[in-house]
């Protein structure tokens, strides 16, 4: 089922309204949901929106929090988030780094005290439209096990960069640093199917493609999925991240990193509070004029663009390209949700007293 | 063959100093060159010395640099390193970086017109004697083909992240953006034993365990190693610090990245001016107080170290760690060079009449 843009953004406010947000921070927390799923991330969409509004009736979300600065120097600063919506909290944090880098050249905060923040682009593409270099990464509930051991002890930990061109769209890197991320694998485990060589483990370490290894007790593995291969790497990298979001802000972090889910509670002895991420902005033309940037940038991409195929149907993928794309058609053709989504929206609609999104 | 950690650098300084650097930069080369050695980083140190040599004799390197700022802002440079040893210049722009952050709680600096500039590492951990978090990214010469190309249009593009601990040796994670590095495969080729899978790739792009696949014109493949294992984010990283360290700086940048080896001359129609780097730091006081984030690092430290293991002998490693504990093991002992190296450095020795390492 296609649902038109206005149409989900209108239900989606009427939700975080219904669990008590301002009207500000409904519009704000709607935004970076939807621009999810126009950029075809539909893993974190308003498919999540009931995991949020769980969080909530848990009492593990804030929906008016007293957003503040604990910390702060001319181009640094941290966040507390109060336990809010990460979808509200970063934007915030975000626009206190773009402020920092329009006077100084750079800005970076720290988060902690937030919760889940939705698609890292949303927060490192503020930055583009200022001409700046963007970046986001934030930790997670844990999945991944590092490598040489069984345990999830990190989560999927994105990174993501922005960077601005001329006639291209603007690169985004926005990734996991895991092999797969979640998503991929609720995909394979509701159509039964098994998942490639190098995405988990079993509990007991040992690799599978069985695609409920995880549920089982096994873990995701880290970008690189052995050690033969760099997984130490990926590991590397997840724990860049970790260390950024967490333990540089005062969240949690590791294995102590609140659940997503609410049906799982927070492990006992938090050393943070709550989920905790990072991002920051660079001036273009803290380094270089922006029109030579933009030009040179335009030069890679084209260079990239016409690489060498191995197969003559596939050409090299910018980074953030095929997101770009899909915002252009569902913007024109609506959001195509599944069944199962529309399902969980209208479960919703039904507790809050609120219009259905197809009624 | 061992040589005291003294008595290489003896050496090296030596070697610098016959091409015309001056005594300042030539301690400064000959330490960041014996810290890789140091740290086992054996592809890295002086194995190379002859390499930065015949760069000299064809032109291509300047050894009495102006090293210049080019475009700064409070927080932001870029520095021209006038075709001088990127172990001179890199260490410069790194000095600004940390004195920006002294200042404003973060920096960094984007250089162009330079050339390798040895282990990453060594330029981001100058940030943790200041107590601060460092960076370090350089593109390279391209051996490294995007996903779903057959084109070498990256190099092996290192990230380092670095950051202070408390009573653990710092965090230190500093990783080529291929599933291996080439070094790696150097290994393989003089054994004459087949690699891993994931690789590398044949001259069409096909997957391959040849060790010799990368010479007769095939690619070393990004971290990942193939797109159902996420490959695309490999090349997402190395785009990244292509970016950074080419585009944002107006050095050559991805097919254009002239190569090490002095034998293959840079391609014609270079957009930017020699390789490229990117260096910053970030205060840690800029988020919170140093002693919290130590004993928050050490908490991390712990908890991962103490991992449940896949196999009992084979704990998690933290990044760092291996190079912390060579780096003890070496300066106590001497540093081992292999007899191809050893000859190298004697050859050295020969042609700039000083005395033989051995001698």
């Amino acid at each position: 089922m296609k649902i038109p843009e206005q149409r989900l953004r209108e239900f989606t406010y009427g939700v975080f309204k219904a669990i008590g947000c301002s009207d500000g921070d409904a519009v704000l927390a709607t935004d970076v949901l939807v621009t999810s799923d126009l950029r075809g991330i539909d893993s974190h969409g308003v498919a999540r929106l009931s995991g949020y509004v769980r969080l909530w009736e848990n009492g593990r979300l804030n929906p008016t929090p007293d957003i503040r600065v604990v910390h702060e120097t001319a181009t640094t600063a941290t966040v507390d988030g109060d336990r809010g919506l990460g979808l509200v909290v970063a934007p915030y944090a975000m626009d206190i780094a773009l402020e920092k880098a329009r006077q100084y050249g750079s800005g970076w905060v720290a988060i902690r005290n937030s919760n889940h923040f939705g698609i890292a682009a949303y927060h490192a593409l503020k930055a583009i439209e200022h001409d700046m270099i963007g970046f986001a990464v934030t930790n997670a509930s844990p999945l991944v096990a590092p490598t040489f051991s069984t345990e999830r002890l990190l989560g999927t930990n994105p990174i993501c960069y922005t960077f601005p061109a001329g006639s291209y769209p603007p690169v985004v890197v926005d990734m996991a640093t895991a092999a797969a991320a979640n998503g991929k694998l609720e995909i394979a485990q509701r159509m039964n199917v098994p998942v490639p060589e190098g995405w988990v483990l079993t509990p007991d370490g040992q690799p599978t493609t069985d695609p409920n290894a995880v549920t089982a007790g096994g873990a995701l593995l880290p970008l690189g999925s052995e050690y033969g291969r760099g997984s130490h790497k990926g590991f590397g990298l997840s724990a860049t991240v970790d260390i950024l979001s967490g333990v540089l802000s005062g969240a949690n972090y590791g294995p102590w990193v609140p659940p997503f889910v609410a049906f799982l509670d927070p492990l006992p002895d938090q050393p943070g509070m709550g989920v905790g991420h990072f991002v920051g902005a660079m001036r273009v033309d803290g380094f270089r004029p922006v029109a030579e940037f933009k030009a040179s940038m335009d030069h890679w991409i084209t260079r990239f663009k016409n690489a060498k195929r191995v197969n003559p149907e596939q050409g090299v993928i910018i980074p953030g390209e095929p997101e770009y794309q899909a915002t252009q058609q569902r913007k024109a053709q609506g959001i195509p949700l599944t069944a199962k989504v529309v399902e969980s929206l209208e479960a919703l609609a039904a507790k809050f007293g609120i219009t259905a999104l197809t009624g």
